[in-house]
């Protein structure tokens, strides 16, 4: 950049093109070689991208709830969605299948009883007895009976549904005026759903449905955030989190032989941060062993819940010390800088991911705040895992322009898109997130360079072995290749 | 940070402490040595911020307008009131002075005329005979006879005073929807005021208030973007620019003479860039004139109005070109990178305005997308000039913290913090933005030292000599070390 100094006439129009190429090559994907067919289908997109920043209504500057119809009807959209995204690195457990597929079929199954909560929230229990009444909620009442009852099941449906998820037709910011209230009804939701899904057939079949709304959006494979709670079946008998993720284990077996197409799926096992040190000390213990003797689909530990609300990661420094001091393996993936409590103890947690050598970092909202921090991701390849939807509905940020991430993408910062947990927020796989990125982050600049890139970084900061890193980018390329074959024209 | 890798135990706590240190020795003033006193009103300042950063509202994450009365609370503010801020380097001409005393002061002088425009805006005209009619407005009022006949003139008087204002107690996304509307109401209110403030005796009283209202917000040195329209008399006489800048110039001698702690003004001549080339070449020529005829008034040249609908810096390279081509000095204060419509040929202003060697860059917004650009600006020594509020009130961000300059500020990139058009956006002086700057960009971390750095800064990165940069200096340390010692306690 020395050479600009000592001008005495008109920038040289050469040398401005050329930094402005320079700029572009620095952005994600920004050196991505392009074949013909890429270069082709990549004008048509900036083409459309023109078109969308063109509109009245620009969706990446709107509250996605409000987005999402325009999403929809976006020929982008309908592009990425038929694009082969890799993988899927930062999605929870329970968060993933449409809560209509919940209501309609799960909800439905025989036994399934539901009781009301007094902050009007619900909960759910199969079982072959009446069961016993929770402490916090009305007696309970058999789902059967209740809609034979009622005269408008659909209703009662919808309110279920309702329940289910954050999404909204109401104003978001209305409905959530606060990070406080938004989280509160985060937490509901799951608790409602907590129910349903650890009843042992159901979850398996969720965990089935899961990876078929993945396979469905053209991911081929996933890193799911699970927190292996106790699975029970109908006489009230229970599981333990060996079974679980043997459960895990089996099931994408299953699925990957159905669909040789998906590569398959690993485990990030996850504990809430609420818990207290010796509790945190034991998940720790029992995470090395569950590594141990799962070593194909587990991929490490995480922590889970609100940031600003629990203990930071130093808090439990002595147990997440635990396995380095006795030389075992438990790779971390912690959620970190998901706060925009810029300076407090909780901020620190970002550092402090790296300090405690996290392979990852979960959302890393507050990276651009941080340059040592910032520094060490770059440096050691951290990959940023940025859930565009997740921290919008989480009003941590309101126009997606404004995501630190855009600032991230411009200087091609390891990172991966994912959705977090779409259900809730009413997207699904990884489509939305991407179209946010894209469209969003990316301004006009972002091309198919940076969308092929993304895909890769999916493969390339997973937690695959180096070999099955080349089998599934081999794999990708192939459903790459037809991509675009199928739309360059 | 190399030294990091190959650990097997628990992070060091004192290399996790030396980090974090790092970390905060790199933002905006992270270097400063502090005294004993500054220390004092450091942790001072520090626990006033923890108590801001807990209360259910959090001012920097609302909108200006609905934060105004709670910052107006804030013990931060009372003291970022009293503090010596250095010089204001980006502010323009006719949004300076409260429109309060635009209205009580102003319109009741003698001879003011008013109309009402057909989209209910108003123009004013000074005239010794009845004014003859605009072609978009009503036919002229005499407010004199206009306030005998009205019941209530505290209604008239409340009216006009927000025709020339954004500033509403109504909810602002409400007013104001879209980007496109906020602009226009702004254009409009500009145009408004355009008649009071460029007849003769309410020109040099205007500026004359000016400097009183950053004088009192303890502001002691002005960078003033003026348009140096033509100036008229009573009988319809009009004066050139020379004239306007000539008034400029007796004016500050005078308020710097009633206020020997006040260091005085210089004027960044500026051009609507709505103009044709021919225009703009005519314009560029004149500056180059003034600049050599008012070396010591005149800062410089820059072009202003919406950069998202006004022709792109690149587009007037020729007429840009004329000073180095000729070899004659004209400082450039480009406003660039005000904008969210990212990769468009508007978000090239910022590497074009580095290009032609500009000496600040006006908001810089876009920056932190511009890795080229930014690396530029921040090698060069080109500083931003921060207006947080305006980016807030023109829809450029809504949660302060998420304004790049959050980012800027915690790698101490060369900036400044600016008020734009305080008056348009209801705040007045610095205060307000170094209230959001320091709450809102700094978070917790940000200190007394990023204070003391921002009014280093604005001394720093003025277009005063380094003879003249060491003598504000040193008048501002004296008030400096007053203002430390009178609060730290
Ligand atoms: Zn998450
Ligand atoms: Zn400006």
């Amino acid at each position: 950049l020395d050479y600009l100094s000592g001008v005495h006439s008109m920038p040289d129009p050469r040398q401005r093109e050329a930094l402005i190429q320079l700029e572009v090559s620095m952005q994600t994907g920004g050196q991505m070689v392009l074949t013909d067919a890429e270069q082709q289908l990549d004008s048509l997109l900036f083409k459309m991208k023109q078109r969308e920043m063109q509109g009245a209504a620009f969706p990446p500057a709107m509250h996605f709830f409000k987005a999402r119809q325009l999403i929809r009807n976006s020929p982008i959209f309908s592009l990425l969605q038929k694009m082969p995204k890799g993988g899927a690195l930062h999605v929870h457990d329970f968060s993933v299948v449409d809560v209509e597929w919940l209501v309609k079929n799960v909800t439905y199954r025989p036994h399934c009883y539901m009781c009301f909560t007094k902050d009007q929230s619900i909960r759910f229990i199969f079982s072959s007895q009446w069961p016993k009444p929770l402490p916090i909620c009305s007696s309970w009442f058999l789902l059967e009976d209740l809609r034979a009852k009622t005269t408008n099941t659909t209703e009662l449906d919808n309110s279920i549904m309702g329940n289910l998820t954050l999404f909204t037709d109401q104003d978001p910011e209305t409905a959530y005026p606060s990070q406080d209230v938004v989280w509160d009804v985060f937490e509901q939701s799951f608790l409602a759903l907590m129910g349903l899904v650890t009843y042992a057939p159901v979850f398996r079949d969720y965990y089935h449905q899961s990876l078929a709304q993945f396979y469905m959006d053209n991911v081929m494979y996933l890193e799911l955030r699970a927190l292996l709670p106790e699975v029970y079946e109908l006489d009230g008998s229970t599981h333990d989190r060996a079974w679980t993720l043997k459960t895990y284990e089996e099931v994408t077996r299953e699925f990957t032989a159905e669909h040789p197409d998906f590569y398959g799926a690993k485990i990030i096992f996850t504990i809430h941060r609420g818990v207290n040190v010796s509790t945190m000390t034991g998940v720790v213990e029992e995470a090395m062993k569950l590594q141990r003797n799962f070593p194909d689909i587990m991929a490490g530990f995480d922590l889970v819940g609100r940031e600003d609300r629990g203990k930071p990661l130093w808090y439990f420094r002595d147990a997440l010390s635990i396995p380095v001091e006795r030389g075992v393996t438990l790779p971390f993936f912690f959620h970190a800088g998901e706060t925009d409590r810029e300076g407090t103890e909780v901020d620190q947690n970002l550092l402090d991911a790296l300090l405690f050598n996290t392979s990852r970092i979960g959302h890393g909202f507050a990276l651009t705040r941080h340059p040592v921090a910032k520094e060490l991701s770059q440096k050691r390849g951290v990959a940023i895992e940025v859930c565009p939807i997740s921290n919008q509905v989480m009003m941590l940020v309101n126009d997606m322009r404004n995501h630190p991430a855009a600032a991230l993408m411009s200087e091609n910062h390891p990172l991966v898109i994912s959705s977090d947990d779409p259900a809730m927020f009413g997207a699904s796989g990884l489509s939305y997130d991407f179209y946010e990125a894209f469209v969003g982050f990316g301004g006009l600049r972002s091309n198919l360079g940076s969308l092929k890139q993304l895909a890769i970084n999916s493969i390339r900061y997973s937690s695959l072995t180096p070999k099955q890193q080349e089998k599934v980018l081999a794999m990708w390329q192939i459903r790459w290749n037809k991509f675009v074959s199928e739309n360059a024209f």
